[in-house]
């Protein structure tokens, strides 16, 4: 089978021997894998990862212990987690302190034409989702988590800063929870995309001081962390979405003097994201910047690295 | 007059005329001042401050328009508020926009025979309080803050980082509240105050990981939000309590990893101040360090300036 590998920042294809599927494992057959910003710092050097990237997909599953996975379309968690651990019992694996991550943590990821995944990580996806659209369940996930750590209240205003892929998934989950969004960002044709969901939209030449109670940092630079505190009304929340590799320098004092809550926030629950895809509540298809073969991943990695681009998608 | 007068980081003392008193306004004999951090960082340079400093204090009230505060033993809010104002509004006119404050921010404070302050901004000082032990009160209200912020459940344990004059009172707080609470520090004479009121004390050479759900951050250093960060659960609370000026660098991948909460925390409610040194909840007096007469103010910046030294008081 085909296979993806990146290796000192090299990203290469090669072919390889099926895996083997593991007892409670599904062995799946890869429709779509979709790059990240973390498979582009992967390739930078993070982590120190050597093998096959890849956490974001959509597959068939061929074989699995419960008869009923075989033949159905699924989306799977990344965290494999012990499951008997004090995090596991709490159904919070994703913090499981022994886990592997797909694709990112010792554990091989989806970028191979199979892989296997543990069964009880797996996600049927409705057919009402098109298999390109459920490649965005994962980070789609990841912004619904925002949801599940801060109480916001409907009709809440909310500023959303930056325009990138996570960005542009947290502004439409939270205006499909009610709240009255206000995305920031610095491309139109990416914020486009959100005000065709209803979300208000600015490129942003200035920021606004202190107004907003609730404030998502998207921005994957190191200022934004800054820039968000600084958006943030007194006793407000910012919710920390970017993962900046290395030091990000925050000034402490308006952090303090204003009692302002920063919540760093990661992976999510696939539930809620599964059902605001199939309720078309949030609209990922404009999100697509291109699609390429399997074979051809090594161009995909340098398209999805350009500025400007959004979703990178692989097919097999 | 005396008053004591900071410009450009030189610490004076001068003969004034006394401040007439606005309506609304109480004035206020002096009994004691405490210098807090804030105010060598006033000394420093921050905020631009020049004037009076001073913002711990405990004096006795001589003229008022209602008549009942005159003759009693008083401390103050330190913030000046609106009053009108949202914020106002919600109880919380520590976060007024146009607030003034006490000796920090456009207002004369507090070191300097007779001051006026709000007579809104008073309480009364019970006389199971001495006035030394009364001059705590700001800095402990401001330790309390956390409670009002965090809910930290009875029995939880909780690590305070940091044995200076905040991480004491934050420790014997949280002590109070029924917290088990473990303090790092690097001073066994500091760490002993605490210690004589149950918390489990330790002189830090190497910290936790990932060890506690509930961390205080009170090291008043650049390096204490990494190392609380580190001294984190995943899904648990920092509570920032070291107002450390200019930039300070965090690793935000941890942060957002392990999902980790910031909270800003700074001044606090007076009424649990009093409440836990009326019964006796928290002791302060052994975090006297050395008491100089007003008209030594020089000195006693010195002296609070030197490692190892807690409290200084300035007696009027």
């Amino acid at each position: 089978m085909l296979s993806v590998c990146l290796e000192n920042g090299v990203v290469s294809v090669g072919t390889h021997t099926r895996p083997r599927r593991p007892p409670g494992f599904a062995l799946i057959r890869l429709l779509f894998g979709g790059i990240c910003n973390t498979d582009l710092e992967l390739q930078r050097g993070y982590y120190g990862f050597r093998g096959t990237p890849g956490h974001e997909f959509v597959g068939e599953v061929l074989d699995a212990d419960n008869r009923r996975w075989i033949g159905e379309r699924v989306v799977g968690e990344i965290n494999l987690a012990c499951g008997k651990c004090e995090w596991c019992t709490r159904g919070l694996g994703r913090h499981c302190p022994t886990r592997t991550v797909l694709g990112i943590v010792r554990q091989p990821g989806a970028f191979r034409e199979f892989l296997t995944l543990p069964e009880s990580n797996l996600h049927r996806v409705p057919r009402e989702i098109s298999s390109e659209e459920a490649v965005f369940v994962e980070p789609l996930a990841a912004a619904c988590e925002i949801l599940d750590q801060v109480r916001i209240p409907r009709g809440a205003p909310v500023a959303v800063l930056g325009d990138g892929k996570l960005g542009l998934l947290a502004s439409q989950v939270l205006k499909a929870h009610g709240a009255e969004v206000h995305q920031y960002g610095r491309h139109a044709h990416k914020l486009r995309i959100a005000a065709q969901m209803g979300v208000s939209t600015e490129v942003a030449k200035k920021l606004p001081v202190a107004k907003y109670e609730f404030v998502v940092e998207a921005t994957g630079s190191s200022e934004g962390l800054r820039q968000a505190v600084q958006m943030t009304q007194p006793r407000g929340t910012v919710i920390m979405k970017s993962t900046v590799h290395g030091l990000v320098s925050i000034d402490s004092a308006p952090v303090i003097v204003n009692e302002i809550t920063l919540v760093g926030s990661r992976c999510g629950r696939f539930e809620p994201a599964l059902r605001l895809l199939k309720n078309r509540k949030v609209r990922v298809d404009a999100m697509i910047s291109e699609v390429f073969p399997l074979k051809d991943a090594r161009r995909a990695f340098r398209a999805a690295a350009k500025p400007g681009v959004l979703k990178v998608l692989l097919h097999a």
